[in-house]
């Protein structure tokens, strides 16, 4: 990884043919006005938020306003023997929609209708470029939910969503993207639209493409609409939080909780160091005396009843809570929520971060947090940990000095560590935010011979021109495929 | 279907090569005592429980006991050009696990181990061959809760629920098979052995094989072991009953039930004509007078509060229905329950019964139960229909004389008009039970032009030699993979 990444940096542009044919085609597709190829343009859609995923110089920056432009663009590249890149709003912390060289990255910014929200019967049918929180704010508008909840759904797309599988805090209680889809419309490498739709709950005609597609990062077709789960709003949030001493005891009453068999829709841990710097940031302490407690679980309910929330306290205490507190007053609530909420502008002032994300068993959270710790002091970078509790899929914050010398490399080093010992305790490669180019390295060794050979058949089925996104998720060319 | 159907009749037995070589192969992978050829012995393997659907005569019914025999049998068929049929309890109502000429048909009645349950992480490890009711109280014996509960959940097995993927009535709120799974050990068509484990409740690494196998029908792999989530058993079961005196009604209720957000954990509907069965069987009226109810809906809830029941109730008072109980002593549940229990025992006495399944949208489940009034007409068979009224999957109930002269055709067309009443109500071609042979005529249809040939792409990536499950499905020879 590191030896790609170096060589990919901006002081070193890989040179790739011009292609002036295909730039005409692509032109004629969408118009000049949204073929950008401008390196001073297209910088800003080179990277997502993974600052140490390397990245590529695309041929040209696309932004197709239909399914048929998509498909026209796809075509000619394809033909033009180009590799494409879809790319949502770059949210992403995986470099999944990094640019590649030569290749030509396309935007979903101009596919941003919400075509469909049909309340009785329960679902939305949107293109990809809905910003996920427009389309929650859409269905509560129309008295409904959407579920999926990615931490950054006030600026990431239903696209990146789906191509990522990507979940959040209610991925325990609701499900992740992709247990909301019910059908999807992909434009293949040979420009041709596969429709996988049908609008009932249940259904199991042939093989089961949406979640093939889902969460496949981009590397077997383009989503450009979705057919999304929409459930009925529940009553209003109750909200509760717990502090404790020791990781253990908040590790422990988080398994002791998921043991009643209730659910939260969110049931988030963060550990002292995430919230010492959220205590800093905001000038303010949740504990009267006794500093900043070792780990913090922030509790929300909709269940309209107190049970959930009354098991979740008795947990907490049955573990030596040193705070536990309750309220279905929306004020205190959001009070509450705020600590959660202010992370990532309390780190913004530490440095530079990276948002991690690992999986372990449940019962194994207040070991990764542990051993996270043992990693901030092994590689001298910040790490501190927070996440969905019920899920298991956590956050380790890296926050490095990017410019002193050495750092960067130190913060890879313990985004390898924390990996690792993900790894050990259980967990798979990714939870909810995909391989993308960060963990590429590690596919192999999870998926197996056998898995591997799979994958590059599926591959080969479905996209035999190794069209999409080959910088990402795995290394394929055709001449890889082999009957697995 | 219907020349294919006579066919391969016992009448019209189909000959083919005798393979001695392979059956030595056979022989040697799981011994002597389980490679059955006789043909008097292997007739009971030959049909589900679909009495329209085409069969065929096996080459040989094997019984494997471990992954590494079903490897050794699997390739040996491979390497000698020879289909194979998996084939779990027999239950499938779609002529899927039906034998095939010349073709190997492999048991899973050998593999019925539960390997692991794992309270504190939520997850059972079982061989194919459990019989899922197994599952359900090997979980419950430890404290947790295997949801997914196909009818025939007390003979069906977990081999047959995944190939399937099959559902039940708590689909709606606990998902069905499919979304049980965590992990899957599949032999390939080449004997080797995939892994697509995780042990975690989320997991998006690489792409989604678990839901790629599971209701793919025995048509890309052989499931040898699979991983299941198991969540905790939530308190005792409430129920309610309501009965209305039109189809109408009772279909509004529904719609207004889910509007309200609750979900239970069985809502069940019963037309008049399945109500009026069980009550002739049984000797007991539900109502003191007015006679058999239009339509009866079945609700239970495991939340623990009353909240659920209470909503429903609402809902089936505010359309007037003539009934409506509500109870949280358990042997007041049953009694309500052995009404919707009763039913196959009591079509039993009426002729040869079909359980047929169709899902609709959940806002047109009357119009389909009015259509089907309709079709019984036309025909001059008997349906009646039940089903799953939260996911719109429901199951009309053929009847018809199997020995009258032309019954069976008449029950045939019944079956194809309300599969297309429910396909011109906006359902798919199936929601839970698959397409095996009886639906296979339909799914082309379904899945359009690019979509079928998405299906051959990927069966000819995974199945080269279309050694799988040749007739269930979708007609595939690798000769016909072409590029998507």
């Amino acid at each position: 990884m590191t030896t790609d990444s170096m060589r990919n940096t901006a002081q070193d542009p890989v040179q790739h043919p011009a292609q002036p044919e295909l730039l005409g085609l692509l032109v004629q597709a969408v118009g000049a006005a949204n073929v950008l190829t401008d390196p001073d343009v297209t910088e800003q859609y080179r990277r997502d938020m993974q600052p140490l995923a390397s990245a590529g110089r695309p041929l040209a920056v696309v932004r197709p306003a239909s399914t048929s432009e998509v498909a026209a663009v796809i075509e000619a590249c394809t033909r033009h023997g180009v590799a494409v890149v879809p790319r949502g709003a770059g949210s992403g912390m995986t470099g999944a929609a990094n640019a590649q060289d030569g290749a030509v990255t396309i935007l979903t910014s101009r596919m941003t209708a919400i075509l469909t929200i049909d309340a009785a019967a329960g679902y939305a049918v949107v293109q990809p470029g809905v910003i996920t929180l427009d389309l929650i704010r859409a269905a509560e508008a129309a008295g409904m939910f959407y579920a999926p909840d990615p931490t950054s759904s006030d600026w990431c797309t239903i696209g990146g969503n789906l191509a990522n599988g990507s979940g959040g805090p209610h991925g325990a209680r609701y499900g992740v993207t992709a247990d909301a889809v019910l059908g999807l419309e992909v434009v293949l490498a040979s420009g041709r639209v596969l429709d996988t739709g049908r609008h009932t709950i249940k259904g199991v005609t042939g093989y089961d493409l949406n979640r093939l597609f889902a969460g496949s990062e981009g590397t077997l077709g383009f989503i450009t609409r979705a057919t999304l789960r929409l459930s009925r709003r529940r009553p209003a949030l109750t909200t509760a939080v717990a502090a404790f001493a020791s990781v253990e005891e908040a590790g422990r009453a988080v398994t002791d909780f998921i043991a009643t068999g209730h659910s939260l829709v969110l049931l988030e841990i963060m550990d002292r160091a995430c919230f010492g710097a959220v205590e800093t940031h905001l000038g303010s302490r949740l504990l009267d005396e006794g500093g900043t407690p070792a780990a913090v679980l922030f509790a929300q309910s909709d269940s309209g009843t107190g049970v959930e929330l009354t098991a979740f306290e008795d947990a907490a205490r049955a573990n030596g809570a040193i705070l536990s507190f309750q309220t279905d007053d929306p004020a205190e609530g959001e009070m509450i929520m705020g600590y959660w909420r202010g992370l990532e502008a309390a780190l913004e002032t530490l440095g530079t971060w990276i948002l991690h994300e690992v999986t372990v068993p449940r019962d194994k959270l207040a070991a990764l947090i542990l051993r996270a710790e043992e990693i901030a002091a092994e590689t001298g970078v910040f790490v501190g940990v927070h996440g969905h509790a019920q899920d298991g899929t956590v956050h380790p914050m890296i926050v490095y000095p990017a410019a002193t010398a050495g750092a960067s490399d130190r913060a890879r080093r313990a985004y390898r560590l924390i990996l690792e010992a993900a790894l050990d305790l259980g967990g798979p490669v990714t939870g909810e935010h995909g391989i993308g180019r960060m963990k590429a390295d590690y596919l192999a060794d999870a998926l197996g011979e056998v898995g591997l050979e799979v994958h590059r058949a599926i591959k080969a089925a479905l996209d035999p021109t190794g069209t999409f996104n080959p910088g990402s998720m795995f290394s394929f060319s055709p001449e890889e495929r082999r009957t697995p």
